[in-house]
């Protein structure tokens, strides 16, 4: 049997229904990833009674539990205080948890408010942990039968804190044995169009083949028990290779460092120290955004209109060939712009095409590379959105493609 | 004292991660609009035993629970026999149900599997609700002091069934009298100094006050009962208005169109028929990524290097006085751009800062347009995630004070 964990959102803004909670989603797939059995996700509103009520539950119900939120500085960040009263535990004021809130502001110039001193109030026999990405700390400590982790509920902060400190607790703390988790991350095919290709692979009953298509990619997912050969493993993962081919951008769960396509891309960019310059319309800066702080990224723009864009750079529009037309644009801008790629992504469709969600838009990418000119076509519908995102992904997927494989 | 409702979501993708319940949040609305007070969110997987726990529990805990997912005709869907083993309840072949899903797949010529007749199982008692967006009947009862209604997990059938069959329910069932919830979002001061501006306003105790700091406003939140005096309302609100003046960009609440900064910002655009070109390089395409779909903006541009933005427009660098740098830039792009206002971002702090969570970067936005340029100054740490957003809203927000009031 797997250790029992569950997931304690604490907020009025959850509740209320202000914010979706994806911490608690975040944070079960990573708890399952490590072997625990996710029971349940409780969230509760800033109500001292209702918390108390709560960490006594869970405190006799599971093996361990990850809190988020209620660790701020106003009146209404009651978690500390909670515990306390739960467990009969006083709170104590931590020296270093103070100094530490003292240096967050130090560094950022700004004076530490008084309200921040009670976020080095602990219950007593908890472990603080560190957070050098707010001015919360957590701490963890052992209850009856469970052992709990209260970290911040901001979702940057609380990731840093899991990965960092909260996920080393628990494999130390728990006799985990994970099933082994194959992930092959694809753009540009579709999900039942995934599973036809693969139809005809057979997969053995005790691995779970499941599939999830999120914003940024299409995963297809092999569950492997612990135990499973890993020359079986490593042989049903190339079948599928086999059959996907250069859709397939990364693969997680090899051992490898994988991870998103910016990620991809930025490992090959670096690799053969290549630079480039990007010309938006329909991502309109979202591809710039994608690749924050990459330096082979030198110069991006964004126009909202093809034709101010062609006047400018004095190229003609050929409305009835904009891969022509794109490509004339990367000509251009590679005279001026000293890059030694230039992607150019232009699309076809009015106005009113690309904010409709049942209209579908064409999307002309270009990649301008020291060997020739290289072109894909998309044609995307949905909301605005979904147009946006899947112009920045699939103009850095023809890039991803020339570095990996020189195929399209 | 308002009714207090509960939501309970059934499902194993949700407690595994694979899914963010998004219903939890927008049942949750609907509920704290309509006049409950949400006390719990509670998920728990397709386990017998935990759905049976968990009724009984909520049963004596709440007046009212929203119930979705498990009605499917699949083995994994279990409410129907849990709420009979929960509550003693013998499930009953319901006829009107069992016609109805027969009918869902007559009208789309399909056979109905077998394993769909489940569906017409309900718990003796309970009322059923028809779905004429599935084939998933719901159906609620009341067990000791809960009533529960129970609707599918999937979003577009919940949200149906909840509006048209248990929200008018609900509005019969209770005797509700909403609160009503003023939000406040200001940009560029921080939560506790809110709180300390504002600690000289005395609050009535019956106004609930709170904060909530999200990655792109600052929330101060004041929730009046249903039967405050309109006159005192807007008398406290105007008092918080008045000592956090020009940083609060937008009012939710008072029956205004409100929403996002970029909302606020297009608002005044439109109506003052303004066009705008950006010079972006701390927020990378994030400040154009942010507009999506605005006709005002019309061009923007990222450049890694200062010095090579500055070489293309031939301006000169000053890099004691980045304002006097930035001013050039705009002056240059008016020039070439035909664009009414021109906002430019730079930034001093080189690369290493920028990436460097504990460092700061000093941000200098100028803004020009017709009747001359503005300037602001800022100095953002943390995560390079962060210091691009921050970056993309600071140069914003610029925009926004000067449309709203010309100050700074």
């Amino acid at each position: 049997m797997n250790p029992t964990l569950e997931i304690f959102s604490q907020g009025e803004e959850i509740v209320t229904g202000q914010t979706v909670d994806t911490n608690a989603a975040w944070l079960s797939e990573r708890a399952v990833n490590m072997g625990f059995t996710v029971t349940r996700h409780t969230a509760v509103g800033d109500k001292l009674n209702d918390l108390i009520a709560l960490l006594r539950e869970i405190s006799v119900r599971a093996d361990c539990c990850i809190c988020t939120g209620g660790l701020g500085p106003t009146c209404d960040d009651l978690t500390a205080e909670a515990v306390a009263k739960a467990f009969a535990l006083p709170l104590e004021f931590d020296e270093i948890a103070f100094a530490q809130i003292k240096q967050f502001f130090t560094i950022r110039n700004r004076g530490m408010p008084a309200s921040n001193r009670k976020q080095a109030l602990l219950p007593k026999g908890a472990e603080r942990i560190d957070n050098a990405w707010g001015t919360a700390p957590g701490f963890s400590l052992q209850v009856e039968r469970c052992w709990f982790a209260f970290i911040p509920g901001v979702p940057n902060e609380m990731r840093h804190l899991f990965l960092e400190s909260v996920q080393p607790s628990l494999a130390s703390r728990f006799s985990l044995r994970p099933d082994r988790l194959i992930i092959l991350r694809t753009l540009g095919i579709g999900e039942s169009a995934i599973q036809e290709r693969i139809s005809a692979i057979e997969i053995p009953v005790s691995v779970q083949l499941g599939f999830r298509a999120s914003p940024d990619d299409v995963q297809t997912k092999l569950l492997f028990p612990h135990d499973y050969p890993e020359v079986a493993l490593i042989g049903l993962v190339d079948k599928i290779v086999a059959e996907l081919g250069s859709s397939i951008f990364a693969i997680d769960g090899l051992g490898r460092a994988s991870g998103d396509l910016v990620f991809t891309i930025d490992q090959l960019m670096i690799a053969a120290k290549h630079t480039l310059a990007v010309v938006e319309t329909a991502s309109q800066g979202l591809l710039a955004a994608k690749c924050l702080g990459k330096d082979w990224l030198l110069e991006t723009r964004y126009e909202q209109s093809l034709e101010r864009l062609a006047k400018k750079l004095a190229v003609t529009v050929n409305t009835d060939d904009l891969s022509a037309t794109a490509q004339a644009v990367a000509s251009e801008i590679h005279q001026t712009g000293a890059t030694d790629f230039v992607l150019v992504q232009l699309y076809s469709g009015d106005k009113q095409t690309f904010h409709d969600k049942d209209q579908a838009i064409i999307l002309y990418n270009v990649l301008l590379t020291g060997d020739g000119c290289y072109q894909t076509t998309h044609s995307v519908a949905g909301p605005i959105e979904r147009k946006q995102n899947q112009a920045a992904l699939l103009a850095l997927d023809l890039l991803r493609r020339y570095l990996q494989h020189k195929e399209f």
